[in-house]
């Protein structure tokens, strides 16, 4: 028998998700704001990064990875940047809080730019750059990952999917938000075509050898995705590059893990028991914009920008170019409207969360 | 007749770098760092953006679209930030004057950041970037460049190769250099399979009309190259994304142009009639490690970092993992013992250049 499809709307979701930090011993304060980072994911239609991650984050504060009440502190400043220790929190938190910082340096100095250690998944990047925009600065963050992706040349998983993300502030315009994996394809990608029983296409990722896969459940057995540009000749090495560069600010600047030794999200797999820094890392910043042009200057130009892109013309008539952040600004409007789409699995999720907490889903 | 090949050993092409730019009417000093700049590119093996462009800026200058004789000046700026006008200067002085400018900042706030209008070419992002190492900074570097690349979906040619340069001081190892074209392939790439007459792979480079092309002399019939991912399945939006993000904080912070207004390199395109701002555009920045971590235990983590990735177990045997910068300060190390081979073209170019202003190539 089909099952009904289910839809939440963004209040349903946020009075349950909540709910649930608070039981897990957060803060009213930060409880509201881990909320808030989850279902920026789910309303702009990223839906690996939303609710789809909270019985995750249940699971490693059940196993004392996650600290509900972290003490998330700058170990050391300047007037334009710095380190925070977010004490095991969620990174959720922690970079938020931490993006924040950032912010009040850049109104001090032009520029804030805050290094992260002792931390753990964060959402999406974007949620944390966005922060910047009401300031009219441009924001940044990036973060580290468990490793999944193999160097150019190599079969050895070294870096996570590692993105990188700049958000730029409009005046006529969405923002542009560019909010990108290192790899040439999400991991989620990789789990939805299994679940659709679907091989992937070639230049997503290697068997454990290092040959060319194209089967979805590949990292299961020991591959590897592959760095944006898939090969040498096509440029992996500057996948590779912007993978690498995440990680050497996120990890080696702050005082994190790094490399193949960033600590799993996943409670069923141990972090490295060799660890060369505290947690996951991360890597944020805001820039001042009217520290380097006039504000009024700055919208002028960016608005004819957008409207160039977003009027170029395309190679096939039915697909229209897209400038970055618009199709998840689409999904937002729509999903404010009419609510979250909810797969069984993720819902089925929500409910051992719900008994755990003892919790009604349903009310 | 096969004619002998040329190398030059770097102290002579120095002196004829050097006394062309003093024709040109530079400064001393100005001649001296175009000269630095220009002669790095060629000592890391970076052909297409050393020697080999002399012949073109000699030629933009004789067009009047080169000024020997910038006032490169600081037009805005807050204690960590600020804007410079290279009042049209070769990119090469212009770009590392406001390296120069970035690094003081960061020195007193901990982070330097400078948008750059109104310059030109720049030559190689690395340079620029690498000046923040002997004062344990990290640099960076981008610019933006005249139009050859079409976003995702698009045919139309809007953006530049537009490279991202992050460079990473270590302590035992050469430096990590990772600077990177947001195209698939670079444009040197394209000419080099023309001249050795082989078609480019696909991925690389569309027609006119937007379908796959592995004609190499495909950019001179209109056609352009694919951003680095190749194509949508591909995350080709991700090299798209990371051109744009160069474009936005090169031109649109800086007052420069931006997209398809940004000026040729050559002197036989004219520039747009319809300028949105002043020239090419670059973003520099620098990162005093200190103002994050203990100077030493960043060294030490970037070292554990080095060691490992340069260790990585390689796919095939016969290729070993690379770390970013390795294969530069190779060719680096080989071309200053046995010097720098000048192919055929680019040493009649080279004549062409002592013969406008007398100079003896040969003494």
């Amino acid at each position: 028998m089909e099952k009904e499809p289910v839809y939440l709307s963004d209040q349903q979701l946020w009075a349950f998700v909540s709910d649930v930090f608070l039981r897990m011993g957060h803060s009213s304060d930060d409880a509201y704001l881990a909320t808030d980072v989850l279902l920026e994911a789910d309303l702009r239609g990223i839906d690996s990064h939303g609710i789809a991650r909270l019985l995750g984050y249940v699971r490693l504060w059940e196993a004392g990875r996650v600290n509900s009440r972290p003490n998330i502190r700058l170990v050391r400043e300047t007037t334009a940047a710095g380190t925070v220790d977010g004490d095991g929190g969620l990174g959720l938190i922690v970079a938020a809080r931490s993006m924040d910082i950032a912010i009040k340096k850049a109104a001090a100095t032009g520029i804030g730019m805050i290094s992260i250690c002792n931390s753990n998944h964060f959402g999406i990047a974007a949620y944390h750059a966005l922060k910047a925009v009401p300031h009219h600065m441009i924001g940044m963050s990036m973060t580290n990952a468990s490793p999944l992706v193999a160097p150019t040349y190599s079969k050895e998983r070294l870096l996570g999917t590692n993105p990188h993300c700049w958000v730029f502030p409009t005046r006529q315009y969405d923002p542009l938000v560019f909010d990108m994996a290192t790899s040439a394809a999400a991991n989620g990608k990789m789990e939805l075509a299994e679940r659709e029983g679907k091989p992937i296409p070639e230049g997503w990722a290697m068997d454990k050898d290092g040959n060319p896969s194209t089967d979805p459940a590949i990292l299961k057995k020991g591959g590897a995705l592959l760095p944006l540009g898939g090969d040498f000749e096509h440029g992996s090495h500057k996948g590779y590059g912007m993978g690498a560069i995440a990680d050497l600010l996120s990890g080696v600047l702050s005082g994190a893990n790094f490399g193949p030794w960033v600590p799993p999200f996943v409670s069923f797999l141990q972090p490295p028991a060799d660890p060369v820094g505290k947690g996951i890392g991360h890597f944020v910043g805001a820039l001042r914009i009217d520290a380097f042009r006039e504000l009024d200057e700055y919208y002028d130009a960016i608005d004819i920008w957008t409207k160039r892109f977003k009027g170029a013309v395309p190679a096939n008539a039915e697909k229209p170019v897209l400038v970055h952040g618009e199709p998840e600004m689409k999904q937002y409007r729509d999903r404010k409207k009419n609510g979250i789409f909810i797969n069984e699995k993720v819902f089925a999720d929500m409910k051992t969360v719900a008994d755990k907490f003892k919790l009604d889903l349903e009310g």
